[in-house]
Order: structure tokens, then C-alpha cells, then sequence
């Protein structure tokens, strides 16, 4: 599908706000096939000019916490204000369970239908991190067909969160009223990472369970290097249910961005975030060549075996397993290292 | 200096106990030259059968939080009761500073002229992650030499928890009553990592404080997922000082070390920790093969300010970076990623 267009036709579309062609672009830049990967990061380059005035907000939260009934919520609001409003959420379990995040199809019917939004599911590449590379450049993607809010959903239960925090202006941690126990699940270290958290379901009986959860995140926030200087992420509660806070968390969201871009702290974060990407791209895709190294597979496993039984140290393991992908091959390598090969 | 000793004698002094060739030894397992490597590797490989039995305890907390005073408190009451304690400093800024840990004298002054003790700083690699791992080796050439208490320390403000957490049965976190700004400093997550929390300097006009805090560190910790079923991290105050709390904090270790027995729990978390160090080490050799490959540095660079700029993709920019180092020359690569060679 994705080469019976080309890039001119993919760079028009998507900049007049065509809908089919945006789902279209988002496969592209999601595929891992390495000539729509090149497509892709032409595409990209050309959409860049119109792209990055979106806000981008993250949300996050574990299943249960009612996600979805507050980004219909949310976007409802939004679109109802004149906004445009693009949805992304990253699901990495849909590739393993065969069940997709938006196979639900109760899950944000009503901004679904929503001419003024757009809701997408991203696709678990096969490489980890690749559904994070996917949905970051789909952002660019949606930002350049005039969507100027996009929101990043995760299910806060895997390395997804880290990912979305980094590719976003506002990271949002959804909990409910009556934690302890909830909470349990949560990855560890996603309140660190959190520019507010909002306790949903704070509505009828809920209420004063709401307020007690809320008293207690800020006592651990407090104990927590804020994300931003100056910013302590608040703790609010609503109601996405009888739409009650919803307004007052999009006015945080403002805030924060209007401080952000006073102090020129957008700009940074958003180069500090480019540049983790690099770097995480270029972890990513040396693990991937070792990985996909002929033989290598059957090596590691060979040598963890030795590790458990204490017959070859972790170091000594892992050097053998690189040198075999990637061998000390030229001259100056060996020169640089000042090392023997073996 | 460590060429002059030859492998056996690196072997019966270690297993000796004596106290020069133990430093000498831990100079060899620290050093990064190929050779020493080489060396390092099949001492450690000969010391392995007489090593795994001491208790490990890792330590942390920033700077002010008096772990010197804590550990030498430990510390003589350990070798009062017939242990024989290593205590093994992780610092991390040593190299840089020039300072190192132990530069002030009146660290762990009394431990380190006890005759059943053995106090030393780890020297830091150029490698990331160098430091830990020579501190995760010299381990075990301290229990090869009989120690059975072995404390590996490390401030409480940079990767090195991390690191420490993942090379010892109990990881202790040291704090501080009135906490608040002074957790400010301390690194994102650290709490998640520990098995208990101990607030030092719990006397005099300190102790209430010390009490609040301990009432809202447990709040703290029953939000996060415990390190091991069944094991809630206690939080205890105690004064290193004054000298209580210390045997408390003993007694509670040694539990924990039944209960790991009991469970086999013990075993299995000493498992993961090395397949851990094994994926950690695969992830930096590749990291510093790149790292050391010709004009990379440079390339790197350039595409960093080409990615700010908005020139290239984060995603480009490392394929390009890493393809450049490690080029897909076999066809076999080429096969097995049905990619075209750029």
C-alpha cells in the first residue's frame, strides 16, 4: 500500500488534512521495512516546517483507570473549543494478544466519530522501542496535517511511559481514588516522570477516597526533583464520568505551557528529547544488529547458561558474544583499542 | 605491577587471606588494559568455587546522610561479633575531582585499622559502568579471601545505586530525619531499590523529626512494589553516632537472609543480577566499540546538531552513525535483514 503513493502525494495530502492519506502517512512512518523507512524519513523531513506547534500531552495510567472515557472527555471539550485534537495510543501488548487497544469499540466512540479529531492505535514494531519511534514521528505527522493538540496514550505498565513522557510537552498520570492496592501495579518510577496526576473517578462515593489519595501523592511528590524547574506537579482530582475537573486540568496544561515557553524551557526540553532519541536509536539498533546477527541467538543463550553456572564471568560472557557479531576487523580498530584481538 | 604476580600466586594469596594480594588482586579485576582482563577473568574463574557465601549489603544516601559513620559503626560491631567485613566505596567522582572518597582521613578511621576488616574505594573506569563492574568482581575475590560481611557503598546521587542494588543481597537506602529538601538531591527511583530505609542521626532534638519522617517513608514505600514477595522494606531511625538502632538494622538483614534462603529466593535473585551484568555488559561493549571506532565521535557530532536543527530524524542520524561503524559487509547481514545496503 504504502509505495503505490509517492512522496509528493503523501507531503500534499497530509498537509491539506486528508484524513485517508494521514492514516496512510502514520503506516509509513510505523512500517520497519527499510524502503518505507526511507520514504518515511523523507516524508518527515519535508513535513517538518509545519509541524512542532502542537501541545503534545501524554497520558498515562493503568488499565481500569478510565483512560479512555477521559480522553473522549478531554477531546470532546477541546474539539468543542475549536481545537483539533489527534489521538495516538501505544499499545504495546495488541501485537502479542491479537487484541488491538481500540478493539473495544465502547473506547472513545463519540471522538471517534468527531470530525475535529483523530484516533489511532500505533502498531508494535518488532523492535523494542520501535511502536515509541513510530508514535513520536506520528506526531510530526499529525502536527503537519493542523491537528495543534495531540495526545500520546499509554498503558502504564511497561517501558511505554518513559517513552511517551519523552516525547511530549505535559506528561499526565491518571490514578483513582483509594490507591494503595491500584498503585501496586504501576511501573516503578512513573510518578517521577509525571508533570501532574490527576485522581479520576472522584465522584460519589468516591470522593472522600479521592481527596485522602490526593493529600498523599503530594507528600510524595514533594519528595521527588520536580520535572521542570519551579513546576511541582499538582495533584487534582475529576471526574472524566460527569466531566467534572476536566476543564481546570486543560487550564494546568495551559499554564504550564505558557511558563514553559516564557522561560524557554519548551525549546529545551523538546532539543533534550531529540537528542535522548538519538542516542536510545542508537542503543536500539545496535542491540538489533547483534541480535539479528547469523548465529548469535544460539550463542547467547549457550553462554547464559555459562553465567548461571559460574563457569564464565558476565564480562568475559558479554565480550565473547560481541567480538563474535562484530569483529575487530581493521587495522586502526585495533590500533585505537590497543588490544590483542583474541 | 600486576604483571609481576603471576596467576597462581594472585590465586593462593587471595585464598590466603592476605591482605596485599587481595589489593593487588582488586587492582587487577579494576583495571580495564586487555592483558589485566585476560588475567582478571581466570582469577576470577579460579576464586568462583570458594566464593557466594558472605552477606552483601549495599549503602547509600547522599552525601551529609553519615554512612562513613554508619558503616564503621556496622562495621566494628560485625567484627566485634566475629565477622570479617570488606567494605568496598563505589565513587563515582574520584576520578574527576581528583578527590577520593577515602581522602578524607577520618573516614571509616577506626574500620580500617581493624585487623578483621578490609575498607577500599573502587577506582572509576573509563567505561561507563566500569567502576561497577570491578566493584561487582572485587566481591568475589573478597569472599575468596574469607570475608563473610561484605558492604559495598555508594552516593546516593548518580547511576551507582543502580548498579550496587543489582550486585548485593540487601540494599540498605541511609536518610536523614527532616527530610523533605534533603531528598531532593537524591536520584530518581532510588527508594523503589531499596530493602530498607534506615534515618540516621535519629538523637537529641532530632528524634521526632525522625519519627515523622519514618511515618511518611512508609507511606511511601506501601506504594511501591516490594523488591521480593513478602518483604515490605522496613524503615527504621537509628544513630550511627550514638550507636543505636545499629544492631536492629542487623537483625533485620539477617532476617531478610533466612527468608531469601528459605525461598530460594536468594539464589534466583543472585541469577538475574548475572544475567543482568551479562546484558548490561553486551549493551556497554557495543556502546563502547561505537564509542571508540574511528571519527566517530566527530560524525557524531555533526549529526547531533543536525538533529537540534531539525536537518535529519533522530532515527536517520543513528542509522547513519551506526551503519558508518559497523557496516553490513557479510552477505549473510544483508540476507538476514532483507535490507539494501545504503
Amino acid at each position: 500500500m504504502a509505495r503505490s503513493v509517492d512522496i509528493d502525494a503523501y507531503e500534499a495530502g497530509v498537509l491539506a488534512g486528508d484524513r485517508a492519506m494521514l492514516g496512510r502517512a502514520i503506516t509509513l512512518v510505523e512500517s520497519s521495512r527499510a524502503d518505507h523507512q526511507e520514504l518515511a524519513q523523507e516524508l518527515l523531513l519535508r513535513l517538518g516546517p509545519a509541524s512542532g506547534d502542537s501541545v503534545r500531552v501524554g497520558i498515562t495510567g493503568v488499565p481500569g483507570v478510565g483512560k479512555s472515557t477521559f480522553i473522549e472527555a478531554l477531546g470532546t471539550m477541546l474539539t468543542g473549543r475549536g481545537h483539533r485534537v489527534a489521538v495516538l495510543a501505544v499499545d504495546p501488548s495488541s501485537s502479542r494478544t491479537g487484541g488491538s487497544i481500540l478493539g473495544d469499540k465502547t473506547r472513545m466512540e463519540e471522538l471517534s466519530r468527531d470530525p475535529a479529531a483523530f484516533v489511532r492505535p500505533t502498531a508494535c514494531g518488532r523492535m523494542r522501542g520501535g511502536a515509541a519511534r513510530g508514535t513520536r514521528e506520528s506526531i510530526i505527522v499529525c502536527e503537519a496535517a493542523g491537528f495543534d493538540v495531540v495526545i500520546v496514550e499509554s498503558v502504564g505498565v511497561g517501558q511505554s511511559e518513559t517513552d511517551v513522557a519523552s516525547m511530549v510537552d505535559f506528561f499526565l498520570v491518571l490514578m483513582i481514588a483509594g490507591a494503595g492496592d491500584e498503585l501496586q501495579g504501576m511501573k516503578r518510577g512513573i510518578l517521577e516522570l509525571a508533570d501532574a496526576i490527576a485522581i479520576n473517578k472522584a465522584d460519589g462515593d468516591n470522593i472522600a477516597r479521592a481527596e485522602a489519595a490526593r493529600t498523599q501523592l503530594r507528600g510524595v511528590l514533594r519528595l521527588l526533583r520536580p520535572p521542570m524547574d519551579g513546576w511541582t506537579p499538582p495533584v487534582e482530582a475529576c471526574s472524566a464520568l460527569a466531566g467534572m475537573g476536566i476543564a481546570e486540568l486543560w487550564a494546568m496544561v495551559q499554564e504550564h505551557r505558557v511558563r514553559m515557553e516564557d522561560s524557554g524551557a519548551r525549546g529545551d526540553r523538546r532539543a533534550r528529547q531529540a537528542m535522548r532519541w538519538f542516542e536510545h536509536s542508537v542503543e536500539e539498533m545496535l542491540l538489533e544488529r547483534l541480535r539479528t546477527a547469523p548465529g548469535i541467538e544460539e550463542e547467547r543463550r549457550a553462554l547464559r547458561a555459562r553465567v548461571v553456572e559460574g563457569a564464565v564471568s558476565p564480562f568475559e560472557a558479554a565480550e565473547r558474544l560481541v567480538s563474535r557479531a562484530w569483529p575487530r576487523d581493521t587495522p586502526e580498530n585495533q590500533e585505537t583499542k590497543g588490544k590483542d584481538p583474541r
